[in-house]
């Protein structure tokens, strides 16, 4: 592929499906909840999915490896990252199923069509506007505060977006969740499928992954802890994800 | 202590402070989930504490063990219940402590003065009225399904009971986080404590204690899971909440 780089920027392997992603190293890359997310959500074949607040895209990417979806769109505030976003896709030759839409998600209704979406994925900021020190770099403050939208805009957009039946996956912290239960419960969003990720055995939670249905009745399935690290190395569910099968392994 | 048995009833050591309890082995006899609870329930020096739908009075014997409390009151509806755990507080000789109350939970306003406990416990029915078979035995219908009391009931009672910073711990199903988290937050209780109980590592969660605070501002903890059984026998953890130090073992 012909793909342009600018400056600063970077080719990294995706370790599945020989994808690649073009990431700036001065800005904000993606981590492991996005990947772990990527698999979490429920994936079916000829879904029609988007991605709220997608960055580097990595999200669309490793779900249009998960089945045979009919399309991906990944929303994207920032020009310039949804411009190294879009750049990515055309490296991957998927500009197909994958596309990049620049815009901001308290608008989703001037930027996609109601009710049509399969499944909305969302790797939000985590920390509220007033917590911690906002980055002076803009890409990271984005990414990591509320500063662009709150979680109440993600479960807006997520509820406007989906049909009947349609699901909204996202990643966060654990001390959110009484929140997060409340603003998409609001939404006819009803939580179904939960997971917490420990760092290890024995470790309290710091990621927690939450599928929810549209106009669904309450019952929620908790699985498992998803375990990191065991021993200091990646647990062998872990080192599946990202390396799955059939995925490349280098 | 001379206390009465009726017929079909026995004692059971409690193994915590050489306590003891009625039970009757037809009708509902604790669990371990009480036991749990009142273990993982925050329990100070000087609290008022109640304990709704106290059944055999297990929680109210078992809290009385972690703090120099003030009181300790548990109402139960059934009258014939309440009067098996009044005899297990005689039993013991606490009731100069521990007090049963017999009444309706939902008219907690002509039982206890408002606002002046400093916790409130409770393991509910965990079934909804309509989901699976009601038994025919009163006792444990009661105990199990929402016959007398829906959780939003005891949402109520437990916030019109309450302190302002009171506490409110239960036990529950983890199926029904969503509404527990709704119900509670709706009555200015927030969720701030959270542990899943797990039969043992790598399975799926049970059960879930939850400690609420009243008039709290939202910020979840959540502890490492609770693993019941290693190797088929109860964990060191288990082993040491049934037989807490300065416990009498058997």
């Amino acid at each position: 592929m012909n793909v342009m780089l600018n400056p600063g920027e970077r080719i990294d392997d995706l370790l599945t499906n020989n994808l690649k992603i073009i990431q700036d190293s001065s800005a904000f890359c993606f981590s492991l909840d996005a990947v772990l997310l990527s698999h979490f959500a429920t994936v079916r074949s000829g879904d029609r999915i988007v991605d709220l607040g997608t960055g580097t895209g990595v999200i669309p990417l490793l779900v249009s490896t998960r089945a045979a979806i009919k399309e991906a769109t990944g929303v994207e505030i920032q020009a310039r990252v949804a411009e190294r976003a879009a750049r990515s896709i055309k490296l991957n030759g998927l500009e197909e199923t994958i596309r990049i839409v620049q815009g901001d998600l308290r608008e989703i209704k001037d930027l996609l069509p109601n009710y049509r979406a399969d499944l909305v994925t969302c790797n939000p900021p985590y920390l509220p506007v007033g917590s911690g020190e906002i980055s002076p770099k803009s890409e990271f403050a984005v990414a990591r505060h509320e500063v662009c939208c709150e979680l109440a805009d993600v479960a807006q957009a997520a509820s406007r977006l989906l049909t009947t039946g349609g699901r909204a996956a996202i990643v966060h912290r654990p001390a959110r969740l009484a929140e997060i239960f409340d603003l998409f419960r609001g939404r006819n969003l009803e939580p179904k499928l939960l997971r917490f990720v420990h760092p290890e055995q024995g470790k309290a939670p710091n990621m927690v992954l939450v599928e929810f249905v549209r106009d669904a009745r309450p019952y929620l399935k908790v699985l498992p802890p998803l375990l990191i690290y065991e021993a200091g190395a990646y647990t062998p569910e872990v080192l599946q994800i990202y390396y799955p099968e059939g995925g490349v392994r280098r």
